[in-house]
């Protein structure tokens, strides 16, 4: 229940409608009696750097989810930037410290690292194909790397921005082998999908399902159905897989102990999420 | 439940402790399935001015409740502003128009105003003394008015708040009498305590009860307590009463009215209500 000493943590983009944060973080703030709720800002793009400032001087913020079209101008407005937003040159969550300074992180990458580890399987040395390099291959790329991988193998159709994304991991990472230009999934331990590929009927596989090895982790961010015709495949050919919600629910964890909230693992914030498909 | 969907009402003020706004709209929002939230926001007196325009920018605002210490800086604000709000030069509810501008009135008094009317007292050509010229006195004076009383008594232990209240009314209601430097109750049809006094153990009277025709209807802003012991001394002499948390309850029907949401009788938002004292 709201009431006067109910923190907020303003989920910020535009438009909300799609917007899934709120049902997964309120159920969770409502089963412990953790006094703060997520709620959603419609916020314009030429509003959010006035907007978010703002909304960090009042009394009552905890915290601060940013989403399209904010992700980019979010950077500009902190006082202090984790590795991670610096490679990816986006945040997703912000919170203010003791001084009043505002700490950004992005977690989006995060949650598919933290599912990778879950189902069992070592980020730490391995070698790893992301497909796509726009915010989201970015931010994996980056959680990749900050998780110990040794190899990333980066392709876009849009071959510079493969191109900065490997510069931008360098250099934070100089350890790091980094190979750019193919998207051949054959001899990585990891391959994603960080395309938008699958969210419409008739896209083509981001990858050559027919060279994927049996024994790669395959996974998707995009979420629009709860199993893509990509990650269909790859399972059929033995691979594990992992769907984009598993993703969702992974990185929840990391952003509660970002905002120095009670932290649910991944399990029991599914069995509480009222998002409905 | 909030969603993606959910617009908000958001409800300014420091500190925010004391609000219950939210515990009162919010169970009606949710009995009714009304996908509207009310939220506190602890804004500072000095981010009031640049935040509240950029909230009515977002595209799920449904409107603001504004309470201390915002109500004054509300009105220069607004592109509308309700006779009310001219006359109290105060604002307690904003809402943006189709064109995107910004509309504000001041219901304070309008809760004294219906549980009046509720009570089967009529304002029309009524004689009240209004004891406070602050914000709430001031609130009521021009309900009143608005509602047609014919006479109004105005007091305040400073007496140039009761002259400049007494101005103020008289450019919008010329043909209202009004007298000002007594707060004697006696041949008033309705007596209301506009000032704080009652709040705290010890003291004073706010009028001279004994002076209180039997016949008066007495009412109070004062809501720290159910019944203050002017109310109660004003009972035990014989008169109808209304305690503050009556004015709460009468006024909310009015603010859904001016935020075009479902409206709720007083009985059944009180009925819903998780306010605890």
């Amino acid at each position: 229940m709201i009431t006067g000493h109910t923190r907020l943590i303003a989920h910020l983009g535009v438009p909300t409608h799609s917007f899934k944060a709120p049902m997964v973080y309120n159920p969770w703030f409502e089963a412990k009696d953790i006094d703060v709720v997520v709620v959603p800002f419609g916020c314009e793009a030429e509003d959010f750097g006035a907007l978010l400032p703002l909304l960090f001087r009042l009394r009552n913020i905890a915290g601060a989810l940013v989403t399209m079209p904010h992700k980019v101008a979010a950077v500009a407005l902190l006082d202090e930037a984790s590795t991670t937003v610096k490679i990816c040159g986006a945040c997703n969550a912000v919170r203010r410290d003791a001084q009043g300074r505002l700490i950004g992180d992005m977690f989006d990458g995060e949650g598919f690292v933290r599912g990778l580890k879950r189902n069992g399987r070592a980020v730490a040395g391995a070698s790893a194909l992301v497909v796509g390099c726009g915010g989201a291959g970015s931010a994996i790329a980056a959680s990749l790397a900050a998780a110990g991988a040794a190899r990333l193998s980066l392709y876009d159709r849009d071959a510079p921005a493969a191109e900065r994304l490997a510069a931008r991991l360098k250099q934070h990472y100089a350890g790091l082998a980094i190979v750019t230009g193919s998207n051949d999934p054959a001899g990585h331990d990891i391959v994603v999908n960080a395309t938008p590929l699958g969210m419409s009927a008739g896209d083509p596989m981001p990858v050559d399902v027919g060279r994927l090895d049996r024994t790669s982790f395959v996974g998707e961010v995009v979420m629009k159905h709860e199993e893509t015709p990509f990650l269909a495949a790859a399972k059929a050919r033995g691979c594990a897989t992992q769907v984009g919600t598993d993703m969702l629910f992974e990185q929840i964890p990391a952003y509660l102990e970002f905002f120095a909230l009670p932290v649910a693992s991944a399990d029991e914030l599914r069995a509480l999420s009222r998002i409905r498909y």
